[in-house]
């Protein structure tokens, strides 16, 4: 490995390209247990916060509320979640897990902890702690950042 | 900052909620200049590689294909791109950057790189250096888990 001082732009790209591998093996795993990352976020999102209508959930997953709309849909027809309406707006509606999404949330779960233990557990325990750090840094740096 | 063993699934949660801050402040500051992060991903991609069917497009994305034409409409009428159709399959249609879009492109860059800056730049040089060297360790290991 060289020695030249790293910019902090190299490392951001760095951390970029990691993380379309890391999605991408994420997305190859959830398919071979017969998800996708994008309904298992859904599903996810849904079995830790409850019921909520689908303007809030896009909110939250940071989508456009069109694909969500989509991956709802899908989800849907697969049994995994029911929508009711609001009875606040008539024109809401509240997305909610089934039984079988409530299985499904906890199978991606799985999969999602399989494949990071799978990726990080490559590095050593001092490596981990350094990495963890490191990340904590920046993301207390962005916090403040964020706060002025 | 505690200094129990810090497991493999912890640094992957770290890592993907930092992914999750930078994608959002990446997003506003591209607001900020007029753009989303997904259009600036396909002007960006465009500019890189040059006129490409949107099929494709969507495969190096790794989005959606029905995504990536409401991306691909909204850029058209904004002058950002021009599409053509593609003379070896007359479905197809050939998506290329404007001249506009090439500037758009170019001032997407800067942003990016400008937030990258400020997010990875609270690092001093050995701590940039040690991200760095972490980043491609994990890199390198999946790479090899993949030809596997």
């Amino acid at each position: 490995m060289s020695s030249h001082p790293v910019a902090a732009h190299e490392v951001g790209e760095a951390y970029l390209d990691l993380h379309h591998q890391l999605h991408r093996i994420c997305d190859q795993a959830m398919g071979a247990a017969g998800l996708t990352l994008a309904r298992a976020k859904v599903l996810n999102r849904l079995d830790d916060m409850g019921p909520m209508n689908q303007a809030t959930l896009a909110g939250l997953l940071g989508h456009a509320p069109r694909s969500v709309t989509e991956t709802v849909d899908a989800l849907e027809r697969d049994g995994l979640v029911a929508r009711t309406s609001d009875e606040n707006d008539r024109r809401a509606r509240i997305v909610a897990l089934t039984d079988a999404g409530r299985d499904a949330s906890e199978a991606a779960r799985v999969v999602r902890a399989k494949v990071m233990d799978e990726i990080f557990g490559s590095l050593s325990a001092t490596e981990r702690a350094s990495f963890a750090a490191l990340l904590t840094r920046v993301r207390t740096q962005l916090s403040v950042g964020e706060r002025q």
